[in-house]
This record gives structure tokens, sequence and C-alpha cells, in this order.
């Protein structure tokens, strides 16, 4: 077992200012531990000892009878050194400091982390944090964030490992995620990182059975030498996806006053991933555009797509950003037309947007994204599948989902109100990922055909 | 009354093509005007003389004994001509031919289109089409699309004036925008544009009396000089927003065979935009956010953006996006500043993006976000309100919602599931625009911002 396990699957679990208070955070910590009770030991500390929820209070962490793998702290900044030292003192394995109030502060602040980092010196115990959310891990049910679930979703299992320097990025995406029923294998926010930082979750995660993709959100790298080694080795084992913050000059002097990290030159963090074959993100919704992608998909072996859609307007628009991402949108050649010919009425379009008109059946969409998938002719597909046409059957969905077995990329773009939301959350859950832009799937897709041409070579 | 005028407020309409068989386009247009019939005569045509859902059916419109302000077709291309040469016959006022299988689809279509054109050569009825879905007016009831409102919504009233010439990109707009309760004066879907085009319709709208800003998705222009012309006395006279699509090479070539307009340079495209002070979105999803902007919010005197959030990774990215749009975030003064401080705990950040920490509480931004606005620093706000920490209390809304007292732009960024949608669904109500992405926020108020310049030069 490493030394990193017992962040995300302890036995034992001490809550460092658990609450009963509901709405404050050691509240809502110590709840979301006592929901699934069963699966280890929960003991909350508070200097008040009158019981929790009916749990026994303990003074202090050096009161607990037995071993504990992890102590959460959520007490004020001030009083975190002590209960620090007391973890130490008591042997705890892993440490997340959920309380503020450290180097994002500014001098006084820094000092008092400082200070936390000779606290743990020379010993075993390894901190993440502080001022940080911490870890959601669906596999073991151990859930740190303080955002109640009724305010905050928590995605379903799956094996988009997800590490986050930002609480907020970090937990929107989750509930985002949450919402579209994507499922995550591990989700860390780490934040200040005094010690855990992004290298050592990259390298936990790589060697993550259940992880396939790794997405990071990044503010700034302490260590730039490590970070480019780590980048480079892992890089080739997992898809890593990347996105940095304060990468304007304004935006670095935020990050300084958010996390305390050294934000850098935007170009440099950007050369840093080109070099190592990190897969850039632009936005953090990209960032989850992208994990979807390859949570999901097969890497292409080319660039050639097909873009298929019932809608003329937004083939339009596919093209353009394939374009844009040097994607190749080759016609079909004549054998190809040929077939798809048989099956779409002559004012549908048979060039690449292949166009099937407002009068789509699930029936037509089945015979030509076939087609396209067997000829040998595409990479990949984008079907722009728009709901609303009223001779689309629903079991258009089974189509989608079906193709699985060609073994190539395909990517949905669904756009739309009430009812598509409806079907695109069928697609999601068997694991057809849609998106609400053209330019959104033709973006995924295009990172998916990057990192084939990097497997390649 | 204008001749346009017929189309959105007719007193008669025929249905040239009304059907029976649910799920047919001759049967949704008929039903959508069956819904409001008690405001306007509705006569359904068809060969077939049985009536349809209660109706007595005509085999011409000419046996229609009263006058007809309106035909919608919905029949076979083939069969259009005669159908339009019998309103023409008849004096209808105004057609919308709905029925594909013109220009878009080469030489055979183009030459039929030519005949359409012949056949009201001379006379007083204006066309709308061929291959389009028409008119939604939520004001007059008028409904000739022909996806059923249980797939497809339909925004409630508003003064967003929406021409759009492809159908599937207008259409997904309109359930977008009734799935946020964004609200629209008209909407205009051309397409092929035989007769009536993106020129008539801008100047129709700029003297429409419900709209307040105008949308337009075009694919291509057919008369350089009148849209030159048009845009340029139209633009100062009402915010004027587009997005062009078929923007690349491969995109032209998509919007040939989609409606048979000649797609030009995309920059010539851009570069006519700007000098007519047109504000071009660059994705169909920036329209409607820079729609929702402009419908709502004043238009900014300056480009000083305080940014307030509770979530400071938002804050970042959104201080990276406002510098990329040249959008400034200047520090609050030290006046300000003090005011700010004594609501603000010490590990909060007063520097802009102004960081309220995760302890939020909905008086803090109340006080934050109107001293901001007080101050005279700011010429608008851009607030990144995560609802998901467990210490804001909902009526966080109603803050924001009072915020249009102070008659500068306030555009909210709001990320995440079920619980956030709710939330934004009612600050969405009460004309606050809620984005999804910092990203998004800030380019719709460099928008604001882009045409409060221009209208001061």
């Amino acid at each position: 077992m490493k030394q990193l396990d017992y962040f995300f699957n302890p036995k034992s679990v001490a809550i460092i200012g658990a609450s009963h208070t509901p709405g404050k955070l050691g509240y809502v910590v110590f709840t979301n531990f006592l929901s699934n009770i069963s699966e280890r030991m929960v003991y909350p500390i508070n200097p008040n000892t009158e019981p929790i929820l009916g749990q026994k209070v303990y003074k202090s962490i050096l009161q607990i009878p037995s071993e504990i793998d992890l102590a959460v702290i959520v007490i004020p900044a001030s009083f975190v050194p002590k209960a620090l030292s007391e973890c130490v003192k008591k042997g705890v394995k892993t440490v997340i400091i959920i309380s503020g109030g450290f180097s994002e502060t500014g001098e006084e602040g820094k000092k008092l982390e400082i200070k936390l980092k000779h606290i743990i010196k020379g010993t075993k115990v390894r901190v993440m944090g502080p001022n940080c959310l911490g870890i959601y891990d669906p596999y073991t049910n151990v859930d740190t964030l303080f955002l109640s679930r009724d305010r905050l979703g928590r995605p379903p299992q799956g094996n988009i490992g997800y590490i986050s320097q930002s609480g907020s990025v970090g937990s929107t995406i989750l509930d985002c995620l949450a919402e579209e029923q994507v499922g995550i294998s591990k989700f860390v926010s780490y934040e200040n990182g005094m010690d855990i930082n992004e290298c050592d979750l990259i390298e936990y995660l790589v060697d993550d059975k259940k992880t396939k993709v790794i997405t990071v959100f990044l503010e700034g790298v302490k260590d730039g030498k490590r970070f480019i080694h780590v980048a480079k080795k892992s890089s080739n084992k997992k898809p890593i996806i990347i996105l940095k913050g304060g990468k304007s000059e304004a935006g670095m002097k935020a990050v300084v006053s958010h996390t305390g990290s050294l934000a850098g030159s935007a170009k440099i963090y950007s050369s840093v991933f080109k070099q190592t074959n990190l897969i850039e993100a632009s936005n953090w919704v990209e960032l989850f555009d992208f994990a979807k992608a390859f949570s999901t998909q097969p890497i292409p072996k080319g660039n050639r797509i097909a873009i298929v859609t019932d809608g003329g307007g937004f083939g339009v628009l596919a093209t353009d950003e394939c374009e844009r991402h040097d994607l190749k949108t080759p016609e079909p050649s004549e054998k190809l037309k040929k077939i798809i010919r048989e099956n779409v009425p002559a004012y549908g379009s048979l060039n690449n947007p292949i166009d099937l008109t407002g009068d789509v059946t699930a029936e037509r969409y089945k015979v030509v994204l076939e087609s396209c998938l067997k000829s040998g002719e595409y990479d990949g597909i984008i079907t722009i599948t728009l709901f609303q046409v009223p001779t689309l059957e629903l079991s258009v969905t089974d189509v989608l989902i079906n193709l699985k077995t060609f073994k190539k990329p395909v990517l949905c773009c669904s756009a739309g109100g009430e009812f598509t939301k409806k079907l695109s959350r069928v697609l999601e859950k068997n694991k057809v990922p849609v998106y609400l832009t053209p330019r959104r799937a033709v973006r995924a897709m295009a990172a998916l055909v990057d990192y084939g041409k990097f497997l390649k070579r």
C-alpha cells in the first residue's frame, strides 16, 4: 500500500473541527463521512465534547484509542499548527487541511504555512492543502467536500481522474459531470500544495487502475523541473489534459492572491505542455469536454472526419471548425456516395457534411453512419443530431450507442432544451459524449486526433 | 400597415398541404395554428377533402370564400409553382414556402426557384423561403415551425428580434432561449431568401417597437451593396448582433449546398461587419449570450470592470479573459477597499477580482456589489456567483436582481448542476443574464462595451 492510498481509502478518519451546526463546513464534512460510516471508523474532534449526531466527540486526536489513517482539519488557521503537531505525534498517515488563511492571504499567512511545513518535516505524514477541498472518491465514498450534496452533485463511478488546484473550478466541474452522469475515478483539490502537489498526484493517478484519463486544473507549478520530468514520463502512459489558470498578466496577479503560487509566463507554460505532450484545454468547459471524449472513445488513427447531420446550418458551422483545427473533411468516394444516395432523398447533401435533412429517420442515420465507419474513408465521426425534427424516432439513441463496435471515435453534438437534454443524458450514460455546440465537439475530436499523432511518433 | 406585417399578424391563414397524419410537417404546422384558432381564420388545403381535425378542407386556395393574408406552403417542391400561382391569383398578401428542394439542391432546384421568382414578379405578393422554417411570434401566436412543442420549446414574449438563415441553428437557439425563459419579440427563418431576405427583415425589426436588439445568423448575402447600406443605417438605432456561418473554405462549400448562397470570403464579411458597426459573434452560443446581455442590460460608458466572486479560481479565469478582451480590471481605490474590508474576512482578496471566499453570505455580496456600483470606479460588474457554497443564502438572487437600480450592466456567471440551474432560471426570469463560464460573461460584457464606444463616437 502506498502512503497516498490512505487519502483515498482510509480505514479510520478523524474530523478535527466537526460541528453540529448545519451549514458550517465542519458539519458538512462530518456528515459526508457519517453517510457511509459502515465502511470506516469516523471520529469527530471538537473542544466542546457534546456528542455530534450521536457520535462520541474527542477533545484531541491524541485521545482516540485506535490508529488514524486520515485526519481532516476544518478549524481556523491559527489553530491549525497545534492540530497538525498532534497529528504528527499521533502518527496519523495523511492529513487534509481544508482551512484557509495561509500563503494565499499574504505575508502573515505565508509564515503560518512555513510553520506547518516545519511541523511535518522529517516525518512520514503527508499533507493535502491547506485552503483546499480535498478528496471525493466515488469508489470508496471518501468525500471531504464542504459543499453539500443538495447544492453540489457528485458524479458516479467512472474512469476520469481529476486534479484541481482550485476548489471552485474543481467542484463546479464535478457538479456538471454529475448532472451529465459522467463518471470519475478520483477527484482531488489540493490548492496551496504545501506538501502534496500536482506532480505527486499525476504520478499517483498514472498508476491508478481505475483512471483512464487524467485532467488537471493548474494555477502554478512550484518545482518546474520535476513537473517537466513527471509530465514527460506520464503522458505516453495515459492522456493528461491540462488547463492553466492565470495566463494573462492580470490573471497572474489574481493567482498570487488566490493560492500563493507563482504564475509564470503563459507562453512558457504552453510550450512546456507541448514539449511534454500534455493536452492543453483553453477553458474549464473544454477540460471536461476533452475528458468525456478520452474517457469513452478510442484514439483515432488519422484526421479524416465525417460530419453527419440533420441540420444543414450546424453542418456548416462544424465544417468551419474542422478546418480551423486541422481536421480533414473529405467527400465520400463515389462508391460510398452511392450507398448513401440510396438512403438519403435528393434534397439531402452527399458531400461532407452529409446532410440527412429535416425529415431524417433513425434508420437513415444508422445506414449512413455505419457505411461511413465501415468504408475506411474516415477516422472518426461527428454526428450533429438535432432531436427536434418530427420524423426522428427516439430509437436514434440506440443507433448511436451501438456504433461502439466499430472502434472509431464518434462524438455527438446535440443542442436544445428539455427534450434534447433528456435524450443526451441517455447517450452520456451509455458512453456517447454529447456536446452543445459543433465547436466543442470538433475541439474534442481534434484533441483525440492530436493525442493519436503523438502516440504514433 | 406594412406588407410584412401580414406575415406576423395575419387575420386569415391558409395551410397548403395541411395533413391529418401526426409527425408530418403539414400536421405540425396546421395544429400550431389550430391551438389559437380564436385569433384568426385558419383554412386547411389538401386535394383529399376529408375534414382534418374537424376543420373543413379546401381543394385549392381559390375555393376559399374570404381574403387570405398569409399562405403557408408545405407540399413537395414540384407542386409549389402551381400553388404559388394560385396564391397570386387569389391576391394573397404573404406566402411562406416551407418546402425544400430548390436552389439548395443543385441546378434543377435552382431552375425551379427561378420559376417561383417569375410567378411573383410584378405582383405585391411577398414570399419567405423556400426551404425555411418561417415565423414564430410569441405576441400574435403565429407559429409555422414544423418542430412540435414537445420537442422544441418556444420562448416567451420578450424584446429580442431574431433572424436566421438556417432553420436548424435558428430553432436550436429558440429551444435554448425557451429553456432559459429568455423572451423574444419575433423569430424568422428565411433560408433561401428568394424574395424576403436579411435586409428586409433587419429594416423591419429596426422599426418594430417590441424589438430592442436584433440578432442575425447569416450564411451568405446576395446583395452586398444593399446589405452594407441597411446595416449602416440600422446599427446606430438598435444593436445588431451577427453570426456568419461558412467562414472557412470547407464551410463555404457546405453553405452552397445548404442554402445555395454565395458564401464570400470570411475576411470580407468580418470587415463589412466592423465597418457597419454590427456586433460579430463567433459561434451560435455567443449569438444568444450577447442577445441576453443587450436585451436586459444598459450600455456601459467605459471598460472598467469589477469582478466579484466567491470562487477564487473562477476569478482568475475571468481576469485572464478580461485582459484578452481589452476590459480593464482596476483595483478598488483605498476608500473603496476600506468599505469592502469591513465586510470581507482577512483571507478574502480586496484586489480585483474581489474574492468574497467560500463562506460568503448574501449580505456580503450586497454590500460589496452595491459599493462597487456606487463608487463610480467601475462601468460594469461581472459577478461569479457559485451558489454551491454552504453559507450563501438563496436570497442572493434578490440581491442580484435589485442591482438594476444602479443602471450599470451586471452579468452573472454561475456554473453547476441542478441546484445552480434552478437559481439561474430565477435570475434570468428577472432579467439578470447568467452565463456558464467566465469567458462567456466576459465576451458578452466586451460586446456591450464595444457598442457603447461606437455610440459615443
